[in-house]
């Protein structure tokens, strides 16, 4: 149990239909990864907290946050830093903020694949 | 000129920081199709209005917006489709809404390679 123990944070909405997208945004790493887990930053179940406490009781000893971001703006450069601190602190364990996915270059490419495949499918 | 000129929309942000990182995730798809182009809907030049004026002066008659978008939340379910009714009225052209690139399975993909990469990068 040394590995820290992924977290997939998105961020939230009180619309369903909203984190139904993020579920299936991260199954693929919830399927490839052992214990990883999706938490909202807020407005929807479960929260950081929540997956946090979980994993404690586990007995994993890190964390590591990957944003489902395609950017970073203001939650990420303040509110969640801010949070993490408190988690840290609330839950007596050390949690890594990895940039969110975005800044990866797979996204783009990714986003290439998908207006490509859109290309195809538009009548012209 | 008779397939729709692609614009990828960002949602835009006053930190310039946030637009580059849109810029850098739209560079894959700018190289690999004609004519496509960027645009914020708020907060950030250039706008969906300067970029479809521009379109329809070099002969473009029709656009699809492939929105930066992981789900689709208010900005997309109100706020973009009445803009784009708008816009469509004003250049007499006609814009199609594509679905976020969130919902397509290869952004799961995507997320799971990130993760994976993360996860050789994290120290134990």
């Amino acid at each position: 149990m040394n590995s820290p123990r992924i977290i997939l944070l998105a961020h939230g909405s009180s619309d369903k239909r909203w984190c139904e997208t993020f579920e299936q945004l991260a199954q693929p790493t919830l399927k490839a990864v052992d214990n990883a887990r999706i938490a909202y930053m807020e407005l929807a179940e479960p929260s950081m907290d929540t997956v946090i406490a979980q994993g404690v009781a586990e007995g994993a000893r890190s964390f590591t946050i990957v944003p489902l971001f395609l950017a970073a703006g203001r939650h990420l450069r303040k509110d969640v830093p801010a949070m993490i601190e408190e988690l840290e602190r609330a839950h007596g364990t050390s949690i890594h903020l990895a940039p969110p996915i975005g800044e990866n270059p797979l996204l783009g490419q990714a986003i290439r694949d998908v207006v490509m495949l859109q290309l195809e499918q538009t009548p012209s």
